[in-house]
């Protein structure tokens, strides 16, 4: 294995689409640093992956791999909404982005969004749009994002 | 053709899945009354709608056919976005929502809010969410909807 200082940001921090094998490099763990996320079974995980895998470009998940440790250390995903507005135009919807603890301070959050963001406008979206709270307005921000309208949510369980 | 005082509300007003004949019905002219909409080919049209169908359930179009009119005057659409957070959770995106100028007042757009709330919950939802403006905020409070986040957008055109 390199050391850190052996490879450059770009060799240690591979941008990438999620595989099947990421169960295993800590995916879901990561995304426990960012709301409630139970662990699931290998057999939910594949089944779940199946599912997105069916929607082809319409729902793609990115992560950002440590070559050094194998981790998964950054994510985030986006679906293409198809509509009839716009001369039946799409839209990108960003949900999901976390950046591990041990990771932050290297923009990866940022990579994580613009690859996102990028798959959105290559797919032929108009927009792409997020929510977020008040104080990851200024990360948004400076990946090219304006407040617009306020988020509404109504829960079941 | 019945006078509108020979039915009740709920004869007169149809609540019920988008049909690809709808758009004889002025589905196009009511959505220009939301934000730009292009009037679209029929065959336009008919790729959208059978693009959509292939979601089946994770797609849904609601639309309200005034039937002493058998105009479309009032939709909204809500799709199911898979996630692997929350034991691999489901949540409803509502979008497009929108009650035509000449039939406001009737309670139109909460029926077009329930129905697809109810389909986001019926197929497994935790939560259903979406984007307004703050004007419409309290409509969606009366919906059953609290405010959470905010909605960020980067436009690429």
């Amino acid at each position: 294995m390199q050391s850190n200082t052996a490879c450059s940001e770009e060799e240690r921090y591979i941008v990438r689409k999620l595989e099947i094998t990421d169960k295993n490099k800590g995916f879901m763990e990561l995304l426990q640093q960012l709301t409630v996320c139970n662990s699931v079974s290998d057999n939910e995980f594949q089944k779940r992956f199946e599912e997105l895998k069916l929607y082809g470009d319409d729902h793609v998940i990115c992560v950002i791999e440590d070559a050094t440790s194998s981790k998964i250390v950054a994510t985030g995903s986006v679906f293409i909404e198809r509509k009839f507005i716009r001369s039946c135009g799409k839209v990108g919807h960003i949900e999901d982005v976390v950046v591990d603890s041990s990771a932050r301070g290297m923009q990866l959050g940022k990579k994580v969004v613009d690859f996102l963001a990028d798959h959105a406008r290559l797919t032929g979206c108009y927009k792409v749009i997020l929510d977020c709270s008040a104080d990851n307005k200024a990360f948004y921000e400076k990946c090219g994002f304006k407040e617009k309208e306020i988020q509404m949510v109504k829960y079941f369980i």
